[in-house]
């Protein structure tokens, strides 16, 4: 049956952030006692969903920590031999299968510059963990559809113990915010009705935008290459404000909107945004979201994101756990 | 007449990256005056089309100078308040106007949390001047058409010489390698021919995938934009490896794809993707590009990008001066 794997493991969700939630004061604890003390900055390594789970962290950690954080470019190590000097840094490289060459390769490379290292992976046994300081499981289980659902909000949730452990105060498990995740993914797996609605009008579109601003950011970016991954449908993650500098335009001439709307601070200007197309001729959907906390909702938005990724999948006739062509691990080099 | 502007801006091209060439021994050195004693890492901040100038910067910083490099996300201090140690951090802040409000305000606490700051702009009296521990200016003239095409291989070719002073010797212009720049460019737009041929093969389209790795995969995200911002068409830029992680699905669902190889090291990549994509039914095109070294190609590959969003707009009966509903300066908070 179409789908049977995808169905399965992201109803698994809830119990999975249950377990890490569970774990969230004791992870923190490990990451304090890793951080270089004269911290420089923290960078996350990842492709893929795990790089999407990576921008989330940047973001949590820039803000919390009180020093810059960015994202990795693995070419540099694995293509162009950069001699970097990466003392004082704090690397945060995540990959589901803890095998994705490139990651392990400049992970390695990082390390031996003088960064330390901490792995998030679903696989403890994997090369990852032998080029960490630090290795952090997500605890998610077998995950055997291709594309990546509850690794991905496990990840999520990881790193909001990870960046928490950065504000240099202790910080008890409940105030991590993770607490929360298990009711909030059970209320929108519950509710299925606004995604079979969408899949049904989008099931013959071929491109979407997807946007969101701040922390919602990262959502966007992940339920566009979820659609991508499962249906073929070129979805684009914008931000907000990247979406006005341009391509605007493919809006206006007749592209899709998904708008993301995770509250907080940058909550206005996707307001503004929604205002702004309302008077032109746009198809503009806000994605239905239960409320909560800023950073709770970027989770219920990614698994709202699956769920349109899934639903829109089975409606063009497609199988969402095996796409054509895509296989479960991705080798890039 | 449609694109005369645009045509003129482009066609200045030579001469403005000649001017800049020239400058660049000099440009090295004033950066060099400013570079923090102990160099933590370097940040670019820019949207749009100055976004994907400053990847482009983002890629030789961190390979010619040695620390990481990064680039910003503005909300966190525009929106989220977010306070940050910037000591020991260059800051480089991109924008042609030298007015999009979150580039200066991000730019200003950035500032006065510690970083070094250099602006690079075309306009020298812009609010981009008075946050800035030095100002480069992009000296490319009045730009009149809405899609930036002068002023964005003008910034490419200033991040030459920033990026190179951060090697730690002193270089003397003609090792920046901007001195090929300008013969390279006036190449590329004397032959408009195979653009011609690809504009009417993809009139119709409404989506795209461009691809590059490596220093290249900023022209792939600018040449992407630059369609997206002309045409409408939703054009979305990719690092080969990040293509490769899911969104190929696009690909086989039928979407077409640019590929940029700009040489050097990753240019394998792209050409394991041509032949992976060989054996699918997949309309793939490589971008044509005079020889030259691996920067320059970076450059002439975002000249013809922009020839290319030139021939699709007129092809499409639109004026690529004024795309609908767009204006030059996107005033993004």
């Amino acid at each position: 049956v179409n789908g049977v794997l995808m169905a399965a493991e992201m109803a698994e969700q809830p119990e999975v952030l249950a377990r890490l939630a569970a774990r969230a004061g004791c992870d923190a604890a490990s990451v304090r006692g890793v951080i270089p003390g004269a911290l420089a900055g923290t960078v996350f390594l990842a492709r893929g969903s795990s790089d999407n789970a990576a921008v989330f962290g940047r973001y949590l950690a820039e803000l919390h920590g009180g020093r810059p954080a960015g994202l990795a470019a693995p070419s540099l190590y694995t293509r162009y031999e950069a001699r970097v000097d990466w003392r004082g840094y704090l690397v945060v490289a995540l990959s589901q299968s803890g095998a994705t060459p490139e990651i392990v390769t400049t992970c390695a490379a990082m390390r031996s510059a003088g960064a330390v290292v901490i792995g998030i992976t679903n696989e403890p046994g994997s090369p990852l963990a032998g080029s960490s300081d630090l290795l952090l499981c997500t605890e998610a289980g077998p995950e055997l559809a291709v594309p990546a659902t509850k690794t991905v909000t496990a990840q999520l949730t990881v790193l909001l113990s990870v960046t928490a452990a950065l504000g240099g105060e202790v910080i008890p498990g409940a105030e991590l915010g993770a607490g929360e995740l298990p009711a909030a993914v059970a209320a929108v797996l519950a509710d299925a009705a606004p995604v079979a609605e969408l899949a049904r009008r989008w099931a013959g579109i071929d491109r979407l935008v997807v946007a969101g601003r701040g922390l919602a950011y990262a959502a966007a970016l992940e339920t566009a290459l979820k659609i991508k991954e499962t249906t073929g449908i070129l979805a684009e993650g914008f931000s907000v404000a990247d979406l006005l500098h341009g391509p605007i335009a493919a809006v206006y001439a007749g592209c899709p909107v998904l708008l993301i709307d995770a509250g907080g601070p940058a909550a206005s200007d996707t307001g503004r945004l929604s205002v702004l197309l309302s008077g032109r001729p746009a198809d503009v959907t806000a994605m239905p979201l239960p409320a909560g906390s800023e950073p709770s909702a970027v989770v219920t938005a990614v698994v709202r994101g699956q769920q349109l990724a899934y639903a829109l999948a089975l409606a063009r006739g497609m199988d969402p756990d095996a796409p054509a062509h895509l296989r479960k691990v991705t080798a890039t080099s």
